[in-house]
């Protein structure tokens, strides 16, 4: 079975925006054992819209759009699949209403634009829109008597993978006859090039599980893949290659579930020990407490955080000595460790964790850009780290709070010993 | 004119890059005055990379592949396009000598197949490459009586940004006449339906100036497009729909240059009334302080921060009334204008933004999730807004934090006096 994507909307061909929705949805393909022919770009522009999809249609079996589903005049995906295709549309009720429900929430006045967002092409499924307001749509037609399936998705990325997951994903997964499941190891604390280097037989086994290693921020997903006749078999032939992977890395796997991430995993682990944290924060600003809260039910764990940017404010806030900045400035192993050490004392936290560095653009008080401390204080034994990252302001900082929770994993898990899969990673 | 971009790589076709080239090329496009037709990504497929330069031939003048020309046996765009064209291909001496010694100099064997990047279709023009062994070829040829320009570029993005700059550009300038100049009106706390509906007669309009909104969060870019025969000709006829947006959308528009983000603007505004600001945050727990730190310079007027995230942590460090929250709830108008008063005395700061809210995933205590309080305290004047959000956690936390940002901005303005355009946005 072949799938294509057309990303319809002019700031991408304009090159204002960089094109991550068809990478996304490429990835999505090859997990599901659907093989990607091409992916194209057009303007919002009805009669181009409408002879890439000509040519899609004559050569794959499932064509999806990104974009244009908007409520503005330039928003026409729809209307050229419909017309293409011969099809009315009509306005889907339940669509309208979320609509109408929408601006009266807010207290303000629904232009007659948005109407269109509910239109529906006659016989269409509706993929609901859990992150705005234009639902997805799914056709299924004929071309020279092959079968031919038609999504359409909302442009903003997490729209489009919202709908995608919600609806798009289970009715693919009937379609194609073969199964393909797919576990994902996270692996946190160790470069890719390492995990290649340790992994690389299994990389390189023509074997009938695929190992593939993906790096991200301070983590590493390992990807395994095997196609069976079932769901079952397939799992069969996944299980031992997940326990040797864990055998070879030990600790820094954090979880097989595709789903989890590094803080969701790092909350778990304080939940699980009853432990609450604190943070303190200086070049990271906030980033740090921001990711660990995006947890739901995070605060059994976390109280309260400080933003300490200023060298008074770590002294005031965090209490760090006059004495230790003066010596050996805000971007150094000294300070990061009062600051880690004040930390707990200020609101009472079992853990706590501190990050100061310089995230750029320049050097500051004879500190180069991308060196960064942190430091994690786990009932009392404080640990600091000395990192030099490579990147933007935003890289660097992003690198600091991804490595502050690895450090936090990796502390507890020193101090209140390791942890066993079956209890804490569900 | 017409170009199009066809991308060669199954990498990119996989998903396992994003591609940046098209993205790059067309802003290209764009400043040099040619027309986007299209973007195509295909695989490293003879059968397939032919029937995209076919389409392409058949409505594009220009057409530009990247990727393909590497040593590798599934390089193969270069062979692919000159069978197409019937061409014969010769080895470039100059390029050939380069890679010899390249391998020379690295004391390494050069591997035969390295011999086919300096092949190079006959009557072809060489456009060097200052960061790679693969040169980009440039082919005039005819199709039904019309000139097309066939340009093969590296796929690495740094060499293709060399060979493109070195000699392409050059090319094009001669070939174009034209010159294509573009602005971006950025405004924040307006609905994209709001602003078309505004906009309305503008958007339609098929005057010389395209105008075309783009919903981002609490955010909407609106890009002024048009032709003209030089920059100056071209920025003349923009200059006055600018001011038309300006008019109709007031202080809604907080910059006219597509590289300022909002908490930029709002940092600027800040420094120009030599304002400090500190956050004290709940559900949004950081994320409000991370994208104001993101600013660089921002150390002048962001000292420190708090995030209190449990009911005490809001009585203890932000002084909240106990009797507040047990009547109110954390989630209300008066417990997050006591977070924003309190704030102020907490570490000494001119404006002080507060957030509450229930970012989900459930109800809790009553309040549903979506419901956000955001106050802003300048100079001891507190403004209050309630907001109801849908989406996910993360989606909700984001719309708030850019609504902070966005009140932030409103409300400094109205106490410090409109911004000029001439000084606060350079």
């Amino acid at each position: 079975m072949k799938a294509e994507t057309i990303c319809v909307g002019t700031e991408i061909l304009l090159g204002n925006i960089v094109n991550t929705n068809a990478a996304y949805l490429a990835s999505q393909y090859a997990r599901y054992g659907i093989e990607s022919y091409c992916q194209t770009v057009v303007g919002d522009n009805a009669e181009r819209i409408k002879a890439a999809f000509e040519a899609a249609l004559n050569r794959s079996d499932i064509i999806v759009f990104s974009g244009g589903l908007g409520p503005t005049q330039d928003d026409i995906t729809k209307e050229c699949v419909a017309s293409y295709l011969g099809l009315s549309m009509h306005v889907d009720e339940p669509s309208m209403k979320k609509i109408e429900e929408h601006f009266k929430k807010r207290g303000r006045e629904m232009a007659e634009n948005n109407r269109r967002q509910a239109m529906i092409p006659d016989g269409a499924t509706i993929l609901k829109n859990d992150n705005g307001l234009a639902p997805g749509v799914l056709i299924e037609t004929e071309k020279s008597g092959a079968k031919k399936v038609i999504i359409l998705l909302p442009g903003p990325p997490e729209e489009l993978k919202s709908v995608w997951e919600a609806d798009a994903v289970s009715y693919l997964r009937n379609l194609s006859g073969k199964v393909i499941e797919s576990v994902m190891v996270k692996v946190c604390g160790r470069a890719e090039s390492e995990i290649a280097a340790i992994l690389d037989d299994m990389i390189d086994s023509k074997g009938p599980v695929t190992v593939a290693p993906y790096a991200g921020t301070a983590e590493v997903d390992i990807r395994l893949t095997a196609a069976a006749e079932n769901e079952k078999e397939a799992k069969k032939l996944i299980k031992p290659v997940v326990k040797e992977i864990k055998a070879r890395l030990g600790d820094s796997v954090y979880t097989t579930h595709a789903g989890k991430s590094l803080e969701e995993a790092v909350v778990e682990l304080l939940l699980a020990n009853k432990l609450t944290v604190t943070t303190v924060e200086s070049c990271t600003g906030g980033l740090l407490a921001g990711r660990i809260i995006n947890v739901p039910g995070v605060s059994e764990i976390y109280k309260a955080g400080y933003i300490t940017y200023s060298n008074k404010a770590k002294r005031k806030i965090a209490g760090v000595s006059r004495k230790t900045l003066d010596k050996y400035g805000a971007v150094s192993e000294q300070t990061v460790k009062e600051m880690a050490k004040g930390a707990t004392n200020l609101y009472k936290a079992d853990v706590a964790v501190a990050v100061s560095g310089n995230a750029g653009p320049d050097a500051s008080e004879g500190k180069p850009v991308g060196l960064v401390y942190i430091a994690v204080n786990v009932a009392g034994k404080v640990s600091v780290k000395e990192f030099n990252f490579s990147g933007d302001r935003a890289k660097i900082r992003n690198l600091s709070v991804a490595n502050a929770l690895v450090m936090m994993r990796q502390c507890i898990l020193e101090y209140y010993g390791r942890m066993t899969f079956g209890s804490s990673d569900k």
